[in-house]
């Protein structure tokens, strides 16, 4: 491989990402995964992610087959999170959910680390917890990030991280949960792309609520961003007035 | 039933539990839910709950296997906690979970409530969920105690999930994850036992740190409840002074 070849190009990314609205829509994870979500919000954010091409709808298990039936048509996939915020499930039971899911109609399956595993030193655990959900999902049509929980570990523990999940097959390595200490850092974000160069993509999410937030994440090397405020962040761009008033204020 | 027999007395529950140290421990489930706990960390708590007599030693899924195999012996059951701390899994996945950790030696299963099915009226599937889970429980000799997350409900549907999972079988009822926007409270306690009568226990966790904290919620109906600060607590009761003091300094 030449140098050219193995350097991701960030600076082209982002220009290209932050072209217009449906070019930012597409690396946008729409995304409602707190645990008081009803039905109806459920679907109301598939409704806006078909409306604006958002990447994916990031819901919980249970809305999968929500989410699928309001999707059902348009080109946006549904996405769902797995042993997810705490990533400390049974390796069978990360298995189990994902190919429950995928039956489901799930295409993005965004699984988390076993991080205690992770600082037990059982590093070949955290590889084949990753490597098992790779290859059910590879095989049923899907993709995996990974999400690392980058604010609960280490610089050292981080790089670590990062090659195991792409060495396993991951397509994307991702900072966070939303549920823990801290979000995604344009230093973690430019480590993990580091580490990544261009075999796996880079997801930042966690606390990104603005457009300015987004092209940070993007200018550092991510390639797919998570966010509640995804509806916003794109009115920002194509200078929706209200929304970025509701930003503003701190909605 | 006569109205002695369906009144339940918190006083001379909380007098009881309170009388020493031994009984005190045993109302507690020492709690270590972290999602970067580490191994060694993990037998620690086990190894506090063989010591102390603690209800049982509450980790997450993935350690199971270790506390089984740290407790061996003892009279101190594996405490586990499922579809946690989201409460959005699949129905289906739930099960899946339950059994495998009592598989792996578990026998107090803390299952969070479906809070978002819940909150769009999906009664029939919250019960389900939690009947599902207590069947395949006990079929296996263990006791489910069911979460659901008071600090993300109105007290209509607080009344209700209590009365849910009491009529579903829930051998327990739980405030709080500790994971979300707060903890145990004295009304909620006051309130599920209300709900709960003699039918099943009630068990306070989230944010309970000190002797004063569980006293409250002992008086207040609570027959269970979960720390991670179990230790101090029982601590203070004996007057073991270091611990105290690490208590006021607010470890």
């Amino acid at each position: 491989m030449s140098q050219n070849d193995s350097a991701f190009d960030a600076a082209a990314f982002s220009k290209q990402a932050l072209s217009g609205a449906k070019s930012l829509a597409a690396v946008l994870d729409h995304t409602l995964l707190k645990p008081e979500a009803t039905r109806e919000q459920v679907e109301a954010v598939c409704k806006e992610a078909a409306e604006f091409g958002f990447a994916c709808a990031m819901v919980n298990p249970y809305w999968v087959p929500v989410a699928a039936s309001a999707l059902k048509g348009t080109d946006v996939p549904v996405g769902v999170v797995i042993g997810f915020p705490l990533g400390a499930s049974l390796v069978e039971s990360k298995l189990d959910e994902a190919e429950r899911v995928m039956k489901l109609g799930a295409h993005d399956v965004d699984m988390v680390l076993n991080v205690g595993a992770l600082k037990s030193g059982e590093f070949e655990t955290v590889r084949n917890d990753v490597h098992g959900v790779v290859e059910r999902v590879h095989g049923m049509g899907g993709i995996v990030k990974v999400i690392l929980e980058t604010c609960l570990l280490s610089f050292e523990e981080k790089l670590r991280a990062s090659e195991i999940c792409v060495g396993a097959g991951a397509d994307f390595i991702k900072t966070s949960t939303g549920f823990s200490t801290g979000g995604a850092t344009v230093d973690d974000i430019a480590l993990m792309r580091g580490v990544a160069g261009t075999r796996a993509g880079v997801k930042a999410s966690g606390g990104i609520r603005t457009l300015e937030d987004a092209r940070k994440m993007l200018e550092a090397g991510a390639t797919r961003i998570g966010a509640s405020a995804s509806v916003r962040i794109v009115h920002e761009l194509t200078g929706n007035t209200e929304s970025v008033a509701q930003v503003a204020a701190g909605y």
